[in-house]
């Protein structure tokens, strides 16, 4: 069912997504003794995987809803996705964004066509927020991956990577909100060659390491940081169950531990990934004997970076 | 006769060279009003288009000559090309280099077999320094720039680019030393179909615009300085009769120029370019109208930053 769902839904979206490169470099496999592929989301539309749950989200709306729109509230890539995902098709997008999201951030959803509404940076006032305008305008809210159609449009990437490779031993993604890491379970489980899903996440944020663990959702503290800032956000009621049912580990690495892998991918590869991508390349590093002489799927999440605020010295 | 050498040349170094990919944005061809096929030599081995000249250069030694090695003096790529276009063949490879150089730049040339003799870092010690080696053990000096196998490697890059888009308009590349350029334009006589040959150059190292206007060699001041250090040094008399014969212009460019186009690649196409490949860029959205309704390629010339030293505020 689920395979056939996923299936339907790559046929869906695939007009709206770039079916982006799966590269290799020859001197990170040596250092590390084992064969990654990076499905590079980075060349995605808008610069993130995020615009393949939207579409599929947006394009199963009935033309009542279209007519009323979408609302999200999002302060990274999924407001960018969903504002694409609307102009693509032809209808509105609302972004509830946090009043202290960087300016260049708010330039991108207006660049989409976006109409963006500020709030409070607390989770209530988001959540406020978006509801009363869904209220006044009856448009459809979308969550940026707590969301079954969502989930199955961000499994595309890995469906894509399997094409591409499809005797992976491992796939590995980053986890933040779950739908990325939920997506690509499905997609290992259903279409892989006895393909493990694995995900990266930050100790500072890790409540789905927690929760796998516990069997129940966690959740991180109020004020939890981390520099993979995309990532600073917890799984869902929705995404969970998918999680816990097929993936198979969640390996946790520390804030240099990210930095210094991105770094090594700018250096190495010349490509642009941002600080949430380099994660599941954290986790390989930090336990090369892990992955040793597997086939490994790394999904490169996004490529959207702030050049005025980079973390090298 | 430059036509098959540049020919022979190509089949000759293919086996130890990338056939670097060819990408476009359509975001940037919106902004401009023009079609851009950047030439990626960033994901070239050693992160730039100099290994395909050195490469030429060492295949065709004697094998007396290849027994006695290679040396050459350089700060900047060349030093890491000729480096591991030796290694490749299995012979040595001596680069006098500044004392001023930076750690990054040496850890590469030793990571990629080289050995460093380290000068004073004017250009009269240089050469001094690397005669001297020469003339203790017989190594084959080969110049970064003015060496007709170099340039003719160099073009090999034109080449690709051609047979990846024969109905290019125009080609734009970087100058410094001059030899990406002199070969550019061969290949692009030779192979093109009407193809122009530009060239990008900074406003602080002018000798080749100069040079080219005096029909005569120009030189810059010893204390000229710019970001893209890679083109901090001259053309010269075996490159600059080439260039004048088959170059259509040289653009110039502020820094402030350069650092905003290779910011605006960095951002909208996600691949890490280096500021002297980011030139030629600045000079086409400097005259956008110069530029607009034509297919043009760009040689992006190379990726090795220093990530710990961005321009980027």
């Amino acid at each position: 069912m689920l395979k056939e769902q996923l299936l339907e839904c790559h046929q869906r979206i695939k007009p709206y997504i770039h079916n982006t490169p799966v590269l290799t470099s020859r001197l990170i496999n040596q250092e590390i003794g084992t064969k990654l592929y990076f499905k590079c989301e980075n060349f995605q539309k808008m610069g993130a995987f995020k615009i393949r749950g939207a579409t599929n989200a947006v394009l199963q709306l009935s033309d009542e809803q279209k007519s009323r729109g979408v609302i999200t509230h999002s302060s990274g890539n999924f407001a960018q996705g969903l504002a694409l995902a609307a102009q693509s098709i032809g209808i509105a997008a609302t972004i509830v964004m946090p009043n202290s999201v960087p300016e260049v951030k708010k330039k991108a959803v207006l660049g989409y066509g976006g109409k963006i509404v500020l709030c409070e940076p607390t989770l209530k006032d988001r959540e406020n927020t978006a509801r009363k305008i869904q209220q006044n305008t009856g448009a459809t809210y979308i969550h940026p991956s707590n969301d079954m159609d969502v989930i199955l449009g961000q499994g595309t990437a890995c469906l894509e990577l399997l094409n591409a490779q499809p005797d992976l031993d491992i796939v590995i993604v980053p986890v933040g909100g779950g739908g990325l890491l939920a997506g690509t379970s499905i997609a290992a489980h259903h279409f892989g060659n006895n393909c493990v899903t694995l995900a990266g996440e930050p100790f500072e944020v890790d409540d789905a390491y927690r929760s796998l663990k516990s069997g129940k959702l966690e959740s991180n503290k109020d004020e939890a940081k981390t520099i993979a800032d995309g990532l600073n956000t917890q799984l869902g009621d929705i995404n969970f169950p998918i999680i816990l049912k097929y993936v198979d580990g969640i390996l946790r690495v520390t804030e240099q531990e990210i930095v210094d892998a991105m770094g090594l991918i700018w250096e190495r590869m010349k490509i642009i990934i941002e600080t949430s991508s380099a994660v599941p390349f954290a986790a390989i590093l930090k336990d090369k004997e892990l992955f040793k002489d597997k086939k490994i799927g790394v999904i490169i999440s996004g490529g959207n970076v702030d050049l005025s605020n980079l973390p090298f010295r």
